[in-house]
């Protein structure tokens, strides 16, 4: 029964959920934390067991240019390379390759692009973005897609018919889910029209996942809203819905009040790299000559390991660049987004979640209180 | 009973002790891990906890210039603002301002020089040093000393004079040792003489420890032996011995033969830092192409965490530069040394140092066999 998909509970358009996978099951909605390279930075695989981490999504443009797909196959496939036995998901590459590479052109075949690591010229089309992931062998696999900017409605459309027609291609190399299945990706930039064209365009196809790809690109948070809005009606309501690269704690309420599954997001590890921390009233940033002297945890709501040090020390640390501020910063926010994500599961289950939703706003978007 | 210590058997001239400190108590030889900024680098405190580390270093000059010892003291002291609840030394600044400050300039009653963080003028001298020690609050305070290069014979001279001088400043600034055990430093770089009269200065006090200072700055392994040989007979056999900035394997070796009982070095962390990694058949770096696809833990021989990561898989993080390469192999290189110290104390126990002594450098010294 891998990859099948459960929803054990709803609350609105919000759904609390299982999905089944060879590595274990994933409780849903679930946030994957990012690891690049195949290690979440600077936190270990035992670390994130603790902090029930479900889902970790690593970078297939990454892991192709270094160490090479092919290594990791030879050395037993990511789970066993990074030491990871629960669920991975990679995605396709298609992202980096216009984000990262220092030079792209694009053909209705594929992209040949330069790599960011020696500038060598590589190419990537969704015959190898597949063959890439079966040597990486994550449990959930994504189609190579187009991820164009999100307000250029002729370039939008162009993306959404290559990634329906790269779909295809996808699904012809990698034809059965029995060990990794394959989700589609929904494009159409900030366009209604195009949105749910290419969402009708992934459910042509019969697949264990749907992905919404595209967003978190540079469009505004009411524009990213209205995407979800016209996207999220269209997919099945017995798969798995995927918003790519969406992270912020207030979008992931929006996310999941409308009903998306699994999100992903590199923004815990990298905000912890400059010294920023989530709290329940709102992002803080260590280096705040006001901390200088707070004997307090980052967040008293927290009960990690990081939370038995004080701001005080944490500010020392990212003052002076150790390394444990990376360590201890990246343990606490990926701990304040997985808990968060699954306190909304609990709330979906009790039928809560507006209410929980609601206060969680007010307190984030409203900032630190004074007296805490 | 704090700062006592006890001999509980000795193997020709080494010796396994109990130096009893208000943080608990610490089996000698031990080998301290160093904490320059109040973090021993990219390792938690339960890290160091799980590796059996019984005592750290940190830096009096560091943590004077940042955070400051007065905010220290604020947060409660070092041990509960670096969240460690073990002994704790700290070293009296003396060897940082020559080595590290941008200029020095040295009188008789102190040096002063410039931060290396921000150009600051600043002053050390045996009263501060005392009272940003007390300040720090660790369980072994270091006297103020002069470090000079060892072997300008007037220069280590002055320094033998100079260091006389400033213990018994440091001893009237610092005259208890209830809460925190002050330890003397013999000088006098390569010069037997020197040493000996260093040593005999050192000695006319009355203190819990004595220190080693002035080695491992740049004389050869055969020059440190010999200033060893001259200095160990001369001090207390009821008092613990401690070889300041000593931590190669081999060095271990000699120092415990001699009977040494306490050492520290940044070296575990810091070779980490550049990839490299300590094995029972000598040092390797893991950047080296033949790590490639080699599927083998760093030293089977060692059973921490960073033994269920291949050797192909921490290559790949040391050439990416991902944070977790400095984690697991700073894990594994402080439990190299730790472990390593530990057996010698077992093989003093049971009388067989020597034997384990020379199957360890034979191993160590002979590289890294091809079978393994």
């Amino acid at each position: 029964m891998s990859f099948e998909f459960e929803v054990i509970a709803t609350d609105g358009l919000a759904r609390a959920g299982i999905l089944h996978t060879p590595h274990g099951d994933i409780p849903t909605p679930v946030f994957a934390p990012v690891g690049t390279a195949g290690t979440v930075k600077a936190l270990t695989p035992r670390d994130l067991e603790s902090l029930d981490v479900k889902l970790i999504l690593a970078n297939t443009y990454h892991l192709f240019l270094r160490p090479g797909d092919e290594l990791v196959r030879d050395m037993g496939g990511l789970h066993q390379f990074m030491n990871w036995q629960g669920p991975l998901l990679t995605d396709s590459g298609g992202f980096q390759v216009f984000s990262l590479a220092q030079i792209n052109t694009i053909d209705d075949e594929g992209v040949t692009f330069r790599s960011h690591l020696d500038g060598s010229k590589q190419r990537l089309d969704p015959q190898r973005s597949m063959a890439i992931q079966q040597n990486l062998g994550a449990d959930i696999i994504m189609a190579f897609d187009q991820c164009p900017r999100p307000d250029n409605r002729d370039e939008v459309n162009a993306a959404v018919e290559r990634t329906r027609r790269w779909l295809a291609q996808c699904r012809a190399a990698h034809p059965h889910d029995d060990e990794q299945a394959l989700f589609g990706i929904v494009q159409g930039g900030i366009f209604p029209d195009l949105r749910a064209k290419s969402a009708r365009y992934a459910t042509d196809m019969d697949l264990k996942g749907y992905a919404i790809g595209g967003l978190a690109v540079g469009e505004s948070k009411a524009e990213m809203v209205a995407a979800l809005d016209e996207t999220l009606p269209r997919l099945p309501e017995n798969r798995p819905r995927y918003l790519m690269g969406v992270g912020e704690p207030d979008d992931l309420v929006e996310g999941i009040l409308r009903g998306v599954d699994i999100f992903d997001c590199v923004i815990p590890t990298r905000l912890a790299r400059h010294g920023a921390a989530f709290t329940h009233h709102g992002r803080i940033n260590l280096r705040n000559a006001r901390f200088k002297r707070d004997e307090s945890p980052i967040d008293a709501q927290l009960g990690n390991y990081a939370s038995q040090f004080s701001r005080a020390y944490l500010r020392h640390l990212v003052m002076s660049k150790e390394l444990l501020a990376h360590y201890l910063v990246s343990l606490h926010n990926v701990d304040f987004l997985v808990r968060h994500v699954a306190n909304m599961r609990r709330a979906i289950i009790d039928g809560q979640l507006k209410a929980y939703a609601a206060q969680f706003l007010a307190r984030y978007m409203g900032g630190e209180s004074p007296v805490e």
